[in-house]
């Protein structure tokens, strides 16, 4: 198989005099060694969490693209707070795209390398907004034979994030779950193995739309963060699932102070679980997204036992360790096509990602909405 | 030696119309079971950990006390929101006074509990403002021989989370630490404990006579939150030390959320601990009082690795385990007139603990101003 000298590869910086520039860069074609591949990718979701090295905290609102084709660059401000904050990254110009898909071109001489050479493979590890993709060969999920790369592009990222989810609960010693925003693509994929595995989930969303999405599905609790009676519902949920641990996409704003509060309030309700210190067991509340940019106000009206953190999967895979992690992709693997299926409702180019007008229609983040990066499209 | 029939202890309690009553009970003196002793209690501190118990989230600035003598009783209203979160509560009388110590007047027929009659011990577990309190055998100290009951009164609450500090340090991999209201009792005796042992300790305080305190105290790392450069002098100190860990006393406001934001300042310095995500290294911040009771603000400029969370000494010990208490309370033993040593400014009875004016004077948490319960003294 001949490949081309050189490929394109998306890369993001934050230039010193405020400015945020995402751009297409051309890249020789590496030679890979003894236990690596080139994938050729074919298929890259574009994902909440790749929007922070995407854009970090530049004001995307204001966000111009010029030139066109492989030279089509987009640019936007970044307010000087959002500066301080990215101060380490200054001039650094950073790979995007946490995940994809693709045909294995060329391998390096280990045999589990040239294993892989022409099969179909799921990828992590940054960079995937490119035409190819070198990587360890340890680092790809083989896909079944019925799988195509688009199948196989949201390998990682959601599925292992629910999954994860799900590990946290076990090893912190929680028996149910609360999720936020919980109707996303993550969210409804959470529902499906909580299902699967006999897990009481509860449900938060903010519109009816996205109730019924959530009833459709199946799920036994949904509440409605909208509805005059939230806080009443939320405890009732929590207190017949006896939920301690919560899920939150949003990060700002108060949802995470009225889970906490719900969850006070459910132990309030339960003979034994009650001390002059607030209720006794931990209720811990991880933020492992930020739609809500706003800060997060806590009123600890709560006792003592209680949590908030941030929560990346890439450090929560690094503290579960290497098994736990093969036990998760193979059963990713197994089950793509059913718990695990993504759906797209746009595909773009590598050179359409960084129109501006394209980029507004996926940073809205909308309910439903999900793109698919397809770096073998005409750029 | 004869017990009279009777004695009076202190009791909070909520009542279901709104009102936050701290009164003296007459209550029937107890026979101590086989592994039981009956403490005379002589002296025991007024904790800011004691505030909760005994006035709840009740209004004590408008609290009056009436009645003399043994029936002096101290009543406050409790406004709505805080009748919600003590709804638990309501209409049980609780006990008060988490510490305390004083001789062991009548011991049940277990060897162990035999061999304490006499002696004077320190305890822990609520009800020590009160004449008599009747034990486990296992939950008290006994004190060296040239100890007082004033010498060990605190035995527990400040010395056992001073060193409980610094396991949870050990625990949770982190090298040195921070910590708030750093001028306290407390704080005293922390940098006592950590200049012993060789941990670097980031005071903060907000005062200029406070860090003079501290500073003759030896005291290498003490930030001012009043002063100007503020965020600076303490980035520049969690550099140095490479904490990122901090005991924050205050709770509310944004003291946690600056905390943080210098961790991260500090690790966006050193070569290799910053991703996309912000630094990797976690940082923790655990709220252990509520100083400042506003409702706690974070912006989240600090990337993924991070945690805020209640943080009670009970629930660290049970945690901990048997094995750490024994170490924990053998070290305060032996330490007690020297590293743990406490000093009191005013010694009240049990009477006097519930006069308005002095609830006022114990309740503004002034630093450098510690209270005794002396429940010998003439009710």
């Amino acid at each position: 198989m001949s490949l081309p000298a050189t490929y394109l590869q998306m890369l993001s910086t934050v230039t010193g005099d405020g400015e945020l520039r995402l751009e297409l860069v051309e890249k020789a074609m590496p030679t890979p060694r003894s236990g690596q591949v080139v994938v050729r990718i074919e298929a890259a979701p574009i994902n909440p969490s790749d929007h922070g090295v995407m854009f970090g905290w530049a004001s995307i609102a204001e966000a111009k693209s010029s030139g066109t084709g492989p030279g089509t660059v987009l640019s936007a401000p970044v307010p000087p707070q959002g500066m301080r904050v990215m101060k380490a990254r200054v001039d650094q110009p950073q790979p995007v795209g946490n995940e994809g898909a693709g045909t294995v071109v060329a391998a390096g001489d280990s045999d589990f390398a040239q294993s892989l050479l022409g099969r179909i493979v799921a990828a992590m590890g940054g960079g995937m907004y490119g035409q190819y993709r070198c990587v360890d060969a340890t680092m790809c999920l083989p896909l079944h034979d019925d799988c195509t790369a688009k199948d196989g592009a949201s390998s990682f990222v959601n599925p292992l994030t629910a999954l994860s989810m799900l590990e946290t609960m076990k090893m912190e010693g929680h028996k149910a779950l609360v999720h936020t925003a919980a109707a996303s693509n993550l969210g409804q994929m959470l529902n499906r193995v909580c299902q699967a595995d006999g897990v009481e989930l509860v449900n938060v969303v903010r519109k009816s739309e996205q109730e019924a999405i959530l009833r459709e599905l199946g799920a036994k609790y949904v509440v409605n963060s909208s509805s005059d009676t939230f806080m009443s519902d939320l405890t009732d949920a929590i207190h017949r699932t006896g939920a301690t641990l919560a899920f939150d996409a949003t990060g700002g704003g108060g949802l995470a102070n009225s889970i906490l509060s719900a969850m006070e309030a459910a132990a309030a309700r339960t003979p034994g679980a009650y001390s002059v210190y607030g209720s006794i067991a931990h209720k811990q509340v991880y933020l492992y997204g930020g739609l809500d940019v706003s800060p997060t106000v806590l009123n600890r009206g709560y006792g003592m036992a209680w949590g908030v953190a941030g929560w990346l999967l890439p450090n929560f895979l690094a503290k579960a360790g290497g098994e736990v992690l093969a036990r998760l992709c193979t059963r990713v693997a197994d089950e793509l096509k059913t718990t695990f299926a993504s759906h797209y409702t746009d595909e773009v180019s590598l050179s359409e990602t960084l129109q501006a007008d394209v980029v507004q229609r996926y940073n809205a983040k909308t309910t439903g909405q999900k793109f698919l990066v397809c770096p073998q499209h005409q750029v």
